[in-house]
């Protein structure tokens, strides 16, 4: 990597300046984890090639695709399209793909990510698997998935944009990307944050005054939750303060959400009493 | 423009081989008249730009946008964003606009726009025009729009690849672009639609009777409606084909829609009395 600007942070209107919490940083999903989860969790994006006409402009397309075990996306395009053409006139290319945005929420807080690499055609020898993967992500395609005029292609992703909002930006190795694991709560965590936020809002206010040592909060809510913990933010008389707290083991499955944070309480309980 | 692979269409699994309307070919919205109207319906997009590090790689990132009297997207990004460092480099841009998806319909069926220029800083004469349209597009950067690390950008668009679902495509004209009026009916749509196929599929069976020779036809419901008329798909025993009328008169209110349909019913009705 050549130098590149410094990255930028939005004075947040949401957090302020509480103190920070006593505990060392919890662990949370690395960069290129929250890539590969950010993935896996869609099926559309928008491909950038490079146009012939006008010379050499970015051209930005809608695409569906499906994944490979390593997470380069695969495709299923037509031999007439625009992007096709480019991508085998030069094949430096990127997926942009963004989480989706909540109803009223701010659209640049929310994930994105941007896979760069040359996009080509498969090889003979990769060309069922590619088959099955775009398949899977995309069953109406079965409609037309032999037609002979279309294609696959991969993008070998070489290197990677990840924007996890304000303020949470960086380039992700490659490789480190191609052998992360999409989290494995991701399907649950909207389940998960309603049944906590809905049910058990004390208990978040617990974490936060003995876990985060923010004794004043007096409502908490969760924001996001991972294999190995998860946000709250904490709200006291003056301020609204993000707080990380982690699992003692990584969870893969609600259930292990659930026994973790009976103990998580447990614990928060008996340190206080 | 020099040349281009051919169009490519796929086979409709919704509209069948059915006989050709007799009527001539309604009157419906250019595709400049449709890329002005899906633009104005959208407040982000995906922007392309060419990045240094991977050298001449086409670069997509999520914008925000306003629009300026001529349908040029406005844009305020901060001076340290890798989109912002692209276009300073090198202006070749391209936006890319998707019409929302409806839940569970096939994303490549929706319409699209790229609209491919280049990107600059705007003019100073032009800076308080830039801010307007931007905070009228994206209200809640009122808290941030007098940030100095931020800039105004302008895509002057010289390109445009339209897309309005499947076999539905074409390059259009810039200077066609700028001038083109986005459709005046496009917020109130949704509403008439509705309207129409919850109370009046009667009159929508008739008409695709009448106007297009469809007698076989035993429902109809519509899926578009603009100033110069509607899009209704006739439902008979062995197909299912696309229809459009139009309306005497360019409406421009769901005022003058209600009057033209009432018209067309009295037209049809006596005509097959």
């Amino acid at each position: 990597m050549s130098s590149r600007p410094r990255e930028h942070q939005l004075p947040s209107t949401t957090a302020g300046d509480a103190p920070a919490p006593t505990a060392p940083p919890a662990r949370e999903p690395t960069h290129a984890e929250r890539c590969r989860t950010l993935v896996a969790g869609e099926r559309r994006g928008a491909l950038s090639t490079l146009a012939a006409d006008p010379a050499g402009y970015p051209f930005g397309s809608v695409v569906s695709f499906g994944l490979a075990d390593d997470g380069d996306p695969l495709f299923f395009v037509s031999m007439m399209a625009e992007h096709t053409q480019n991508a085998l006139r030069d094949p430096r290319a990127s997926l942009l793909l963004t989480e989706p945005v909540p109803e009223g929420a701010d659209p640049l807080a929310s994930g994105r990510v941007t896979l760069l690499g040359l996009l080509a055609p498969v090889d003979d020898d990769e060309r069922d698997i590619a088959r099955d993967r775009y398949l899977d992500a995309n069953p109406a395609a079965s409609y037309y998935i032999d037609f002979g005029d279309f294609t696959f292609l991969r993008l070998t992703v070489d290197h990677i944009r990840y924007v996890g909002g304000y303020g949470r930006m960086s380039w992700v190795d490659a490789a480190d990307y191609k052998v992360a694991e999409p989290d494995p709560l991701a399907d649950a965590a909207a389940g998960i944050i309603a049944h906590m936020n809905d049910d058990h809002a004390d208990a978040q206010v617990l974490f936060c005054r003995h876990f985060a040592g923010l004794e004043g909060t007096t409502e908490a809510s969760m924001s996001a939750v991972d294999r190995y913990g998860f946000d709250l933010v904490a709200v006291s008389a003056e301020h609204r303060t993000p707080v990380r707290i982690a699992f003692a083991h990584e969870c893969t499955t609600g259930d292990e959400v659930r026994r973790a944070m009976v103990e998580l309480v447990g614990e928060a309980r008996s340190a206080l009493a």
